[in-house]
């Protein structure tokens, strides 16, 4: 009995309308929390308390529904997805009525908009290339955090009584670096410290230069990595279709040459 | 007679000379668009509404040209541009003399400059390749849009009594964050915010460089993209020109190998 | 006798120690001019008065060699390089004496440093290829051109009571769209407008979306053109080369299979 | 007894806990940097003294490890990196009391966190390839300098009057012009000067094209040296691998028509 329902529940899971159905909730659920950050009638307030108690639950049955018709349960929480959709149904469980935990118990809700992510494939796909191109990009964010760590000490020794708000310690730094790597204002940080040390543009110059081309490298160096996937796919597709690789080729006229060869020995004898 | 007035205006279509004087009469237009945002003495003003009509005259002269000439007149509304075409030439024909109106009537004789597009040939095939392009990156558009929509929730709910002009609802919210990823007085929000959550950074930082990641991505892909076309554009090329394919070139010495074969065949006999 | 000179100062222009020294003196010219930025003592003033006239002079000579040494007179001529070097040279023969000239006559000095470029030919290179380069952004600057005039109208008509030193003419309104396309304080020109027409956003966003497109399509346009122009050069390298095409290898297959032909037309004779 | 000693060092330099010990030691010489920026406790301020000196002797015993460890001791300072590694450790040996040194003592051990990317090979490998591209990019920056260099001149020249404090010399013109190409409140730059010069947003515009070009042909050159780095590489393994070339292949077929018409020959007589 146990097998016949979960045989339904697998045809439910893979049917077009009820896929179809869980991406209109999870708009409707967004929707609802677009809404909540406007000034609500009383009615409407109460309109998206029901709609939060519906899309809950039906979040809850979807759920129960992919759990069960997984003929491996051992394997569902293997994909890092399942265990998102898991980990955001359960939280939004978690009775929450006091006016403190309110606001906490909305921002959790506000991560079922990423359940999007989770049900559209194509967007999965997407999510997950940018997860495995990060590694690659590991020792370029090292270089850059180091970059960040030595310029944010000598600022943080150098410009702390000049204007503490910016430079006060290395955290700090760090933060006033980065508005100082995207240009803004920028030129108001360094005005100021030179006019304590005139020659403090060298820091700024130098430091934009450093991350810009630390930047760039990082840059470049994605535009590669994925050109040389590309490549390397178009490659295989080649070689597993009708086109011969040179070493078929050549091999072809070897036999042909031993061929001839045998054809040489046969006239000679 | 019909017939003869067709492949007269048919004729006149395609001459060069008319085809010049088309694009004249556009760029006149244009001019008198850019004139008009200027104080004009009354004699100049007298001057351009003359001119006006004359242009507008001439661009339903223009159009009835088009569509006479054209032998199926229903293929004539399946292109995009012809539509575009008649759309500002009807509504540039509507009567408009009240004052609250001349503002909308000039709007739309702002668009006739838009005409440029759909009649210099390169520009179309410049407008459609865009057009083309944007289907493809779809998914990261809704991505973007997914991350703008949960930020703008969450800025909604904790910043909003900080400074209603920019948090107040999920709208002026996404607006504040597009401000935000132009890196805009983007310090100035933050370091407002961060006075009440001092931690606050994070969400702008986290911010940053999601939206960077993501645009990066976004070009990264039309990059790869055009170069994939014009790799199998030239392809195509390659193989419809002399230069012949492996393919090719392990067929012939198959059939070489056949011929040796019954050679062989023939002495062994 | 004029043979002789010509030969004589052919070797001169060749010669490495004579290029240097001009290079030198453009660069003792280039820095003469940096320090008339500065307030300087009055016998540092002389110093740079006398050492303008030296240059000028010098400029003068090198000029002459470089003509004299030319066989072919009309050919000297052709060259952008050589026109722009007598331009500069011509110029600053002319003397100025007057307070009102003496700044025109200044900037007309400053251009000399760009004989840096005349003279380097690695620069003359690199210049030359950006030239080249700009033809083909042609269409793409012709759209950005529209897209900018559009919204320059537009902007002038709706905007121009509200700020008149932003919007008051449709070349104001291009400046103050130049302005936004580079981010610059365009959140405060659009709290202004949104006053007004609280919808303005649109503009702004579609403005931004449209340039950033447009832009973004120019720079890949020329990237792919980089591109093709090194696989194009790397081809006609490789067919020069050792390296055999596929057509050659058919073409010797072909022969190959000629031979065989005759030798089984010949068995079976 | 030596031989002995520098055979027992190399082993302990290879040994893979003595590096990651290096590592830890450098991780928590950068964290105590870091540390001194906040305001500490007097036993943290003696934690810290105490945690400098070992740090300090650690580094001159890690160095002494390499330096005796190395068979040929003069190619030790051929290699930039050690010559880096001996430097920071011989300037934090200098005893330093006084408060007027204090800071310089500081920012000489910030360096020692530079120490990082002299022990990670990956590091170094991507300083070297950073390293490497910078000559390629000689010319381009070149140009970027003499652009600059003229517009400042012709800047102070015009604007000196209006604000010296932005347009004094030319030194103070090239800072002032690198803040324009960040797009850091240029438009406050321009309307100043445009007071005077109503023409002046001509000498804006045309600066931030020439360095926009200049700057993208430069990315560009980087991009593409890059990608034909990476061709040339992957076409050397190809090569190197089992795939034979079209030469390769040219040859077979030729000794394959050498040894038919060896047999045509034979068949004539």
């Amino acid at each position: 009995m146990y097998q016949q329902l979960q045989a339904n529940l697998l045809a439910l899971k893979n049917n077009r309308i009820f896929e179809l159905f869980v991406v209109a909730v999870i708009i409707i659920s967004a929707l609802e929390i677009g809404a909540k950050t406007y000034e609500l009638p009383p009615l409407a307030a109460t309109a998206t308390h029901v709609l939060d108690i519906f899309v809950t639950l039906f979040f809850l049955f979807e759920l129960a529904v992919r759990f069960i018709a997984e003929p491996n349960k051992k394997r569902f929480f293997h994909s890092g997805w399942n265990l998102f959709d898991t980990l955001v149904v359960v939280i939004s469980l978690i009775p929450v009525d006091d006016t403190e935990m309110a606001l906490l118990a909305r921002l959790v809700r506000v991560f079922r908009v990423l359940r999007m992510v989770s049900v559209i494939p194509e967007l999965r796909v997407l999510i997950n290339s940018l997860l495995r191109a990060l590694p690659q990009l590991g020792y370029v964010v090292l270089l850059m955090f180091i970059i960040f760590y030595i310029y944010a000490a000598i600022g943080s020794f150098l410009f702390k009584e000049i204007n503490p708000d910016l430079w006060d310690n290395i955290a700090i730094s760090m933060l006033t670096l980065f508005r100082i790597m995207t240009f803004e204002d920028w030129t108001d940080v360094q005005y100021e410290t030179m006019e304590v040390y005139p020659l403090s543009w060298i820091y700024y110059l130098t430091f934009i230069f450093f991350t810009a081309f630390a930047f760039l490298n990082m840059v470049i160096g994605i535009v590669v990595n994925v050109m040389e996937e590309e490549h390397a796919k178009s490659k295989q597709l080649q070689n597993k279709g009708a086109e011969p690789t040179m070493a078929d080729l050549q091999k072809q006229i070897q036999t042909l040459h031993a061929s001839l060869n045998a054809l040489l020995s046969k006239e000679n004898k």
